[in-house]
C-alpha cells in the first residue's frame, strides 16, 4: 500500500473522529460477529469508509483492538460521570487520593450503580459484549495483554475512588471486588445459562442488587 | 461424504469415548485459538483422529459447540463433587428440593468453594476460558443458546443445593448470584486488565474470598 504510516504521536490528534469511528465500527462488528468478524476490510465497510481506511490508522490487528479497548474504557467512564453521579466523587489518578473524598452514602452508591448495570444490559449491551470478547483476546496475546492493562487501570482506579468515598477500609482491595462482580453480573445476564429466558432487565431489581454487591464489598474482610 | 450420518439416540451411547475425545480437543482448541480456531478439521487434528472423524460425529458447528457445553458442565460438576466436598449436598434435581439437607457450615463451603477457584484457575483454567468463549457465541446463535441453557441448568441447581444447606432464605436467588459472582473473579482472574500482573493464585485468599461472596448471597436481602 503507498499511503504512508500515520506519526501516531503527534499527528493523531488532528484526526480523532476517523480513528474513533473506526473503533466504534470495530466494536460493534465484534459484539455481532465476535472475533471471527474483526478484519480490516470489514471494518472499512461498516464504518462507511474507504477501502483501506482501518489498515492507515490502525496497521495492525493488535493495534485496532488496542483502540478498541480504549475507546470501550472511554465510554465506560462516560457512563459512569453521566448516569451514575459518581463524576464527583474523587478519582485518585487527578487528585491524589484521599485528600478530599466526598462522602457518598450506600443508598445513593447503589442507586447508581444500579442505573449503570441497567444501561449496560439495555443501550450499552453490545460495547460490554465486545468487551469480553476483546479480553479473552488478549489471554492469547501479550502485546494485547499490555494494551488491556493500561484501559483497564482507570475503570479500577474510579472503582477505589468510589469504594474511598463510602468509607471502605481498603478501598483498592474493594474497588476490584466490585469490578469483578459487575462483571460476572452483566456476563451472567448477557451471556449466561439463563440468559436467554430472563424477562427485560428491571432498574428497581438492579437497583437492590447493586446494594447488595455493595454491602458485601464494604463488609470488613476475615 | 459417503460416511452415513450416525443415529444420535440410539448408538451415541456405544461411542462415548470418541465423542468425549472430540469434546476436550475442542474446548482445548477453543482456549488456545479462540472460535477462530474451532473448525472441524482443526478438531481432527487437535484429537489425534483421521480427517472426517469430527464431522461424522457432530455434524455442524452448532452440534460441536453443543458438545462442549455438556462436556464442560460434566466436568465443572466432577470438580465440584471431587475437589469441594459438596456431593453430599442434596441436589434437588434427583432428591426433590428440600426434603433431607444435610447441613453444611459457612466456613466448611468457604474452604470447598475457595478450593475449586484455585482448582479453576490453575489446572482447569482452559475449560474455564473455553466457557466464557463459547458462551459469547451463544449470544449470537439461537440454536447456541438452547444448548448452553440446557448444560448451565445443572450448574445453578447445584449452587442453589449449596444456598439451602447453608440455611439460605432464598436458595435459588442466591445461588444464582453466587454462580455470577463465581464467574465474574473468574474472568477477572484470567482474562481482566490486571490478571497479567497478579501473583499466582493463593488458596488462603481464595478461601477469604469465597467467605466473602458466601456472606454476601446469604447476606438477607433488600
Amino acid at each position: 500500500m503507498s499511503i504512508p504510516t500515520p506519526d501516531r504521536t503527534a499527528s493523531d490528534r488532528a484526526t480523532p473522529d476517523r480513528r474513533t469511528l473506526i473503533a466504534d465500527a470495530a466494536i460493534a462488528t465484534v459484539a455481532a460477529a465476535g472475533l471471527r468478524g474483526l478484519t480490516h476490510r470489514a471494518i472499512d465497510t461498516a464504518a462507511g469508509l474507504p477501502a483501506g481506511s482501518t489498515s492507515y490508522y490502525f496497521r495492525t490487528r493488535t493495534a485496532l483492538i488496542g483502540a478498541c479497548y480504549a475507546r470501550i474504557e472511554e465510554l465506560d467512564l462516560d457512563d459512569v460521570a453521566d448516569l451514575a453521579g459518581l463524576d464527583g466523587v474523587d478519582d485518585p489518578a487527578t487528585t491524589h487520593g484521599a485528600e478530599r473524598p466526598r462522602p457518598l452514602s450506600r443508598d445513593e452508591a447503589a442507586a447508581s450503580l444500579g442505573a449503570l448495570l441497567h444501561h449496560w444490559l439495555t443501550a450499552g449491551r453490545e460495547r460490554q459484549l465486545a468487551r469480553y470478547e476483546l479480553s479473552l483476546e488478549a489471554v492469547r496475546t501479550p502485546e494485547l495483554a499490555v494494551a488491556l492493562h493500561r484501559a483497564g487501570l482507570a475503570a479500577r482506579a474510579r472503582a477505589a475512588a468510589v469504594a474511598r468515598a463510602l468509607g471502605a477500609a481498603r478501598p483498592e482491595e474493594a474497588g476490584e471486588l466490585l469490578v469483578a462482580w459487575t462483571d460476572g453480573v452483566l456476563f451472567d445476564r448477557l451471556a449466561g445459562a439463563p440468559a436467554r429466558t430472563r424477562p427485560a432487565p428491571d432498574p428497581a431489581e438492579l437497583t437492590s442488587l447493586a446494594r447488595r454487591m455493595l454491602d458485601g464489598v464494604l463488609a470488613p474482610g476475615r
